[in-house]
C-alpha cells in the first residue's frame, strides 16, 4: 500500500474501505472545548460538566472501598447486559421524584445516556429517517443521529418550549412528503441548549399529537430534577408508557464518570435495546453501577440533590445579572434549572467566527451552530453556569462582553462576519426568549 | 394504536418501525448463561469470568478510595472520548510484553473491547460487507457482526490456528464472486472457543496474504499474556502497524467490571474510532480508566497475571486430565493458556438439543453452534476452565460424560437428535484437535 501513516503523510489507505455512515462523522464542536475548558486561565461557559467540588468525596470514597472490600468479586466481574437488578430498582424509585411509575423490568443500564440515545436511534433508524427534534437541539443526541444517517427535522421552540402547533403541521407535511418519522426527541425540562422547559399543558399536547400520529416520544431528561425552587415536573413519561422511550441519568444529578445512564422503554423495545446494548459493549459496568447503589443506599442522595440546585441557582444568578449588565444588547433565556442560558447575539454577529477571539480573550462559549443539523445557529450561544464560580462567571461575561463590543465594531466597518459556510447566516435560528 | 403492552398481549405497536438491523437482532446463546452460571447447584463451564477471588480486593479497595479521596473531581467527571492520556501511556507500556511498539496518540480507550469490535465495524461494515472470521469465532463479535448485517465467512483453523492456504482461497473465491471484504478479524491467542493459538510462522504469513490482499487485520488479543508458561507470544500488531487495528482488554489479566479496553489503530483510523465512540457513548468512563491507572502504579500487575497463569494451569489440567478420564469417546483441544477448551462429541450427538438435558443433572457448557455465523457447531462445545475450582471442574466433567452416555443410548435408540433448525447436523465443524 502507498501513503502509510509511517511515511509522514496525513492520506489514508484504508479511506476505501469505510461505510457509507463515517463519512458523515465530523469532530464535534464541543470536542475542542474540553481542552479549552481545562486551560485555567480561561473562563469556560462552555462545558456542561457539573460542579462535582460539591459531592462528598470521602463519604463516596468510603462506600466504594466498602463495595470492592465486601463484594469485589461480584462489583468487578461481568454482569448481565439489561444492567444490575439493584441498580434498576433504585432508579425506579428515583424516577418516582418526577411522578413516573415504572417497574424495574423496563429499565435498561447504559453507558451515561449518551449510549441510550446510541440504542434507541441504532434499532430504530434506517438511513434517511426522519427524527424530529426541538430548535436546537443536543449536540451529543444530533451526532448519534447523524451516525445513523438520520434526517434530522427541527421544530421551533418558544420559552414554554416545544411549540405543539409546529409539531403537528411538521408531521404532516413530512407525511404528505413520503418521510418516514420514526421518533420525537426531546428534552422537556431545562433544554440544553435552550434554557427552556415545556410546559405542563404542552407536554399533554404534544403527547397527544404524537399518539394520534404514531410517532414515538423519546424523552431525554437528565436535568428534571435540578429545577433551582425544587420543583419538579411530571415527566412526559408519567403520561403514558406505551408510545415514550425516557432517558434518564447520574450524570448530572451525581456525577458523570461512572458514565450510568438508562432508558426506560415499553416492553417489547425494552428488549431490542438489551439486543443491541449486549452487542455494543456486552454489559454496563458493574462497578460503576454497584458504586451508585451503593452511593443511594448509604449517602442522601436527595439532599445532594438540593446543594447542586443552590449552586446551580446562585451561578445561574451571576449569569443572568451579568448578561442584563453588560450585554444589554443580547436577548437570552431565563432558566428556572439545569446548566444552561441560550444566547441571541445582535444582527450580522457570527458567534462561530466569533469564538477563536473570544478564546484568545479568554472566554469560552459553545456557537449555536453546534446545535442544528441544518446550519442554523450563527447568531446563538449556548452559555453555561454549572462549572466556573459566581465570580469567574462575571469576570467571564465582562470578558464576552468585551468580545462582542468589538466584533460589532467590526461588524460596522466591513459587515457581517462569516464563519465560510454562509447559510448559518441566510436561516437565521428564531429568538427563543 | 392497538395491540399495546398494557392490553396482556406480547404484541410489539412499534414492530413495523424498527430498522433493517433491528431484524437480525437474536438473543444470544451465552445470554441465558450468566442466570445459570449463578445457580449455585450448577457446575457452570459455560462462562468466561476470571476467577476474581484471585485479586488483592483490600488493596484495590484501597488504592480506589485514595483516587476518588485526592482526585474526585477529576475521577468522577466527563473526560476525552479517546480516553485519558495517562491510562493509553500505560497500556502501551502493557503492549510491550508482546512485543508491540505504540504510541499513546494511537490508543483509543473502549468500553470493554467489544465496544472496541462494535466501533470496528461501526466504521467499515455496510449492510452485505464480508468479514472474515476464524472457524468457530467469538460470539460477542459475531453479535456485533450481525448487528452491522455484516457477511461472516469462516476460515478453517487446525491446531496452529487460522490456515494461511485457507484464508489465501477465500479471498481469492469471495473477490472472484465480487465480494467487499473488510477486514480479517482473528483471535490469535488462546482462542475463544477453540483454545488453540495461531503459530509463529503463521502470523507472518497471515499478515503477509492480508497485506497483499489489502484485507485489513482485526488482532483480538485479550488472552494472550495468560500463557500458562508464561512465554508471550509477539502479537501481529509487532511485525506490522499500518494494516492491523489491535483490541486489547482488562477485562481478563485484572477484571471486567471495568468495562475497560482498547484498541490501537493506524492514525486516520483511530482518528474515525474515536468520533465513532463520542457518538455512542461521549467518553469511556473516568472512574474506571483512572481506578486502572491506579492499579498499575500501586500493584504489581505482571505479578497478579502470574497468579491468575497458575490457577488456569491447574483448571486446565483438571479439565483435560477429567475429559481424557471420562469422555475419551470426545476429542478436545489442548490449550497452553486462555480460558477455554473446544470439545467435538462423537457423531450423532448434537450439543444444542443435549444442553437443556445437561443443565437438568447440573452442568452448564456452550454449544459450538454460538460461534458459527452459518448453523456450523451442533457437534462442538466450548468448556471454560476459568471460574470453577478443580473440584468442580471434575465434578463437572463427571456430570457431563454421564449426561453424554445417556445421550448417546438415546441416539443409539433413536437416531440422531436435531436442534429443530437441522441445518447443523448436515454441515458438521471441522474437528480443530
Amino acid at each position: 500500500m502507498a501513503n502509510r501513516p509511517g511515511d509522514g503523510t496525513r492520506l489514508d489507505p484504508w479511506y476505501g474501505s469505510y461505510a457509507e455512515r463515517t463519512h458523515g462523522l465530523k469532530v464535534s464542536e464541543t470536542r475542542a472545548l474540553f481542552a479549552v475548558a481545562n486551560r485555567p486561565e480561561v473562563v469556560s461557559l462552555a462545558g456542561g460538566m457539573p460542579f462535582l467540588d460539591a459531592l462528598p468525596m470521602d463519604l463516596i470514597a468510603k462506600v466504594t472501598a466498602d463495595l470492592i472490600a465486601t463484594e469485589g468479586a461480584v462489583a468487578l466481574q461481568y454482569g448481565g447486559g439489561q444492567g444490575h437488578p439493584r441498580l434498576r430498582a433504585q432508579i425506579t424509585e428515583v424516577m418516582e421524584q418526577e411522578s413516573i411509575q415504572a417497574h424495574p423490568d423496563d429499565v435498561v443500564v447504559t453507558t451515561g445516556s449518551q449510549q441510550a440515545i446510541d440504542l434507541v436511534t441504532r434499532i430504530f433508524i434506517d438511513p434517511g429517517d426522519v427524527i424530529l427534534a426541538e430548535s436546537p437541539s443536543y449536540v451529543g443526541a444530533l451526532s448519534a443521529f447523524k451516525s445513523y444517517q438520520a434526517w434530522v427535522e427541527h421544530i421551533p421552540m418558544d420559552a414554554d418550549g416545544l411549540i405543539p402547533e409546529a409539531l403537528r403541521q411538521t408531521i404532516k407535511r413530512l407525511r404528505k412528503a413520503g418521510k418516514r418519522i420514526k421518533f420525537l426527541y426531546t428534552i422537556p425540562c431545562f433544554h440544553n441548549p435552550a434554557g427552556v422547559s415545556l410546559s405542563l399543558e404542552r407536554r399533554a399536547e404534544v403527547l397527544d399529537i404524537c399518539r394520534s400520529a404514531g410517532v414515538l416520544v423519546v424523552e431525554d431528561n437528565p436535568y428534571g430534577m435540578l429545577a433551582f425552587d425544587g420543583s419538579v415536573l411530571p415527566a412526559i413519561r408519567s403520561m403514558d408508557q406505551d408510545g415514550i422511550i425516557y432517558l434518564g441519568s447520574f450524570s448530572k444529578t451525581l456525577a458523570p464518570g461512572y458514565r450510568t445512564g438508562w432508558a426506560l422503554a415499553p416492553h417489547a423495545v425494552r428488549e431490542k435495546l438489551v439486543l443491541a446494548s449486549e452487542a455494543a459493549i456486552l454489559c454496563p459496568s458493574h462497578v460503576a453501577q454497584l458504586s451508585i447503589a451503593a452511593y443511594l443506599e448509604n449517602c442522601d442522595w436527595l439532599g445532594q440533590i438540593n446543594v447542586y440546585r443552590q449552586i446551580y441557582r446562585e451561578r445561574c444568578d451571576a449569569m443572568t445579572t451579568s448578561l442584563a449588565e453588560h450585554m444589554a444588547e443580547c436577548s437570552w433565556t431565563n432558566p428556572r434549572g439545569g446548566f444552561y442560558t441560550w444566547v441571541t447575539v445582535p444582527e450580522g454577529i457570527n458567534t462561530k467566527a466569533m469564538l477563536p477571539r473570544a478564546t484568545t480573550e479568554l472566554v469560552a462559549y459553545v456557537s449555536g451552530v453546534a446545535f442544528f443539523a441544518d446550519g442554523q445557529g450563527s447568531r446563538q450561544m449556548r452559555l453555561s453556569f454549572c462549572y466556573p464560580t459566581p465570580e469567574r462567571i462575571r469576570e467571564g461575561v465582562r470578558r464576552l462582553s468585551g468580545v462582542l463590543a468589538r466584533e460589532t465594531e467590526l461588524v460596522a466597518l466591513f459587515g457581517p462576519q462569516g464563519d465560510g459556510a454562509g447559510e448559518a447566516v441566510r436561516n437565521p435560528a428564531p429568538d427563543i426568549t
